[in-house]
């Protein structure tokens, strides 16, 4: 499936109106706080935040992201938009367990960086919920409520994955995005994962491999300088949550895994043969590397 | 050989005097801006620059990076500091080359990120040359002398890598660190190559690979987050610098890109095994990269 609904006129969107961020970590706490300043005029009448660990719900509070905290997932349950940001296999587990109950005119997103499984689960939604994928690309390494940036969602890019033909989904999630001051970007959820895999997991999967096999040489680190700290940042994020959307997405990372040893392997060829050949494999990947056109188009 | 000076008293510096710069790159126009600014009071009465590219010496200079430019390696020979910043294969053949013209007293450093190489190189000039490999650890991707921050050394690690028995030497590397503000780290030259291979080689390796993976699937970008451009940053560094440095430590190089491999097969291993056990192999690859004391001390 691959949408582009450019040449169709945008569904008139029904307010968000009161809103439920399931998942008080970095992102919903991110997304709570644009939320509530875009407020009654973008339609939001109220945002609720619920968390299974109590004492984040309250620091995310704490920095603007909800009107309250909502005590449990029933009450989440009865908003008119549900944001769904917790790990993509709880994302998934949630949709299954309570979807069914989720209220005929809602409007159900969620946050996760797969989208495939996601999808999968929307589409046993009933037809009477809006649904429809979403991951914002504003994320860092840095962890919970305290490592919320909201600025970083201003202009950022915020995937939209279309799980079954709802124009008033998307129209919702349009809604949503401007909301929070992102750039919405239309793909399936397939053509998403396989964007994503290459762009954001495998680079996950490289820094934790990269400080795990600098460890025993690097000692206390004294000569780690800038670079190598770059290199490994992504590897600060949270265990759960990463291991959450590899896995979610493991077809589409088992594949980027085996393109980068072969590009490895093209390295240590040109590493075998000395400067000047090296040179040449480094400018060709570089080459290789340098888009010749846009895949995907913002909408 | 491990080399350890603490118990020693440091040897008298003879002043670093007239300086001359060979490469008018990032690296040499950080140094050239610091060693100016220190000046006479760090000894240095003069600060010339050469590059075989007559363009980047006069932007170098414009940066303030030398009091003026000098015509060719015969004149940079004549300073009392010769200081060596280009790709490590051109420090080794300009060693070989035009180290017998060396002036007897002359201190000669340099600053390549592999430092084996250099040290045999350098243990075949006369006694009469003071001698030490260098390597500040503050470079960037940025190329050339616009990409050159000399903030950056200001506390930064600066590797000085004894060559030979040389007190005098060594003193002459401390006071060049010392004047541009950086941080001394003593260690062999075998010892600091295992090291870097894996803070700084591997990941050079890694991100070209990275960006070059990716691109197919990438297309013109629109997905890739901060995340990526992390991950990918030192695939801006200057091909032939980078080629340089892997070559000249092609078998670390190599050794390090096994280890990533294995950990790489970790992971692949768990990402079969799902989202739990994906877990339990990020976090034990974390607990093994986190550092239980420092294997450099710095000096």
């Amino acid at each position: 499936m691959s949408v582009s609904d450019s040449s169709r006129p945008a569904a008139e969107a029904p307010p968000l109106g009161r809103v439920a961020i399931v998942g008080a970590g970095q992102v919903g706490t991110m997304l709570g706080v644009c939320l509530r300043a875009a407020g009654p005029e973008s339609g939001i009448s109220e945002v609720g935040l619920m968390d299974r660990t109590p004492s984040a719900a309250e620091e995310s509070l704490v920095r603007g992201a909800g009107d309250r905290a909502l005590a449990s997932l029933d009450e989440a349950l009865e908003a008119d938009t549900v944001v769904m940001a917790v790990p993509v296999p709880e994302i998934v587990r949630m949709l299954e367990e309570v979807g069914p109950r989720l209220r005929p005119g809602s409007f159900v997103i969620d946050t996760g960086s797969a989208k495939a499984g996601v999808a999968a689960a929307m589409r046993r939604l009933s037809r009477e919920v809006r649904a429809i994928g979403g991951h914002p690309i504003a994320g860092t390494e840095r962890r919970g409520p305290e490592g919320a940036d909201p600025d970083r969602l201003r202009g950022a890019p915020f995937a939209l994955t279309p799980v079954r033909e709802d124009d008033e989904a998307l129209a919702l999630g349009r809604a949503l995005v401007a909301a929070v001051g992102a750039r919405p970007v239309i793909l399936d959820p397939e053509r998403h994962d396989r964007i994503v895999a290459r762009s954001s997991h495998l680079p996950h999967v490289v820094a934790f491999a990269l400080k795990a096999a600098a460890a025993p040489a690097l000692g206390g680190g004294e000569l780690a300088g800038s670079g190598f700290r770059g290199a490994t940042r992504l590897a600060e994020s949270d265990p759960v949550m990463v291991a959450g959307f590899l896995s979610a997405n493991a077809r589409e990372v088992r594949a980027a895994l085996a393109e980068l040893r072969a590009v490895l392997d093209r390295m240590e060829a040109g590493l075998e043969a000395g400067p000047e050949a090296l040179t040449e494999v480094l400018a060709d990947v570089v080459a290789e590397a340098t888009p010749s056109g846009a895949e995907v188009s913002p909408s």
